[in-house]
């Protein structure tokens, strides 16, 4: 039996956030509305002395010629060992057969461009066509992801982010501008952040502002 | 991230059926039983245009260094390609980071291993100790796995054996015979199994005779 494997470098190479990206995920959504997929609950994991959980999630289409099992972890105190929190993988099952046909070490990556996709599908069927500001709570990794891929169904030019930690918030700004050649405003609370612009995102976990 | 990737038959030279692999299932039996062990529900992924399904398992226990996820799936259909029904793979999670350590391309084997094991522990606790003829019925894998892991706590001589293809009983008791040296006798009904054995082991998902 022969079996890719395939490391995150390799996939970011294969794999960005792109109209390719957005399309698969929206294709997705479209056999989960037409109920074509079947989709198992989740799997959880827990790790109370680390913290930690590792969920595994699975969904089943009848059609393409694989599907996917995917092990997502997420452990707090790996952050006091300097570590990163969050690790991921996903194993390629094949629909007619069962057998394992690949392993993708992705360490999340793939994760983080598919949540970026399903926010900018959900934008580009609820936001107004015409859009000038966009608001982002949060200044981490999605509340990239989300706006680059934001910017890949809106073409707005003004970006209005707030976050807790000012440092990152900074560091964010700087590197937003440049990559998405839009003006980066920082908002000094969030709800400046929802009164100013066109269409809002959060990026937090976070249930208070 | 370093991550160990063993194929089936780097495997087989490490993991045997022998009283090692018997003491660590009993090992994971006894955390189970003190409540240290979180077991959480099999996923379940059916994939019914091949007669197919893909179960994923896992357990956490508090004090190993890692766990495991396991992916087992068994595709009916397969057999009709001339393809083996089953396949499995498992991988390892550190139980400190939530890091993938390992995936263990076993192919199943790892799960005759531990079934084999599992039947062995429940006869030495429930079965007579000076037992002279064991019975099975069934022929296939975990007939000559039950029978292995059984001679591993009794010290039976005759083997009754039942299975429903004649032509693979056969081959069985040639096999086992040499293999656990003892008397292997093939009995024309289960009924007869069950009559003349001091202990039996089912091996079938059949439930009438």
């Amino acid at each position: 039996m022969k079996i890719t494997v395939l490391t995150e470098s390799e996939l970011r190479k294969c794999v960005t956030l792109d109209q390719e990206s957005l399309a698969a995920v929206a294709e997705g959504f479209s056999y989960l509305s037409k109920g074509k997929a079947t989709v198992p609950p989740v799997m959880r994991i827990l790790v109370p002395e680390r913290r930690g959980e590792v969920d595994v999630k699975s969904a089943y289409i009848r059609g393409p010629e694989s599907f996917a099992i995917k092990i997502a972890s997420g452990f707090s105190k790996n952050l006091d060992l300097g570590l990163q929190k969050s690790s991921g993988m996903m194993i390629l099952i094949s629909s007619q057969t069962g057998f394992p046909k690949a392993v993708l070490f992705d360490n999340g990556y793939l994760t983080q461009v598919r949540t970026g996709a399903a926010g900018a599908l959900a934008a580009d069927f609820l936001a107004r066509k015409n859009i000038e500001t966009v608001g982002v709570i949060g200044s981490g990794t999605q509340a990239r992801y989300q706006m680059r891929a934001l910017k890949l169904v809106r073409e707005f030019v003004r970006l209005l982010v707030y976050g807790i930690v000012s440092k990152e918030v900074e560091c964010y700004a700087e590197e937003m501008s440049t990559s998405l050649d839009v003006e980066v405003v920082i908002a000094g609370k969030a709800e400046t952040v929802v009164r100013e612009s066109d269409a809002v995102v959060t990026t937090t976990p976070s249930r208070e502002p």
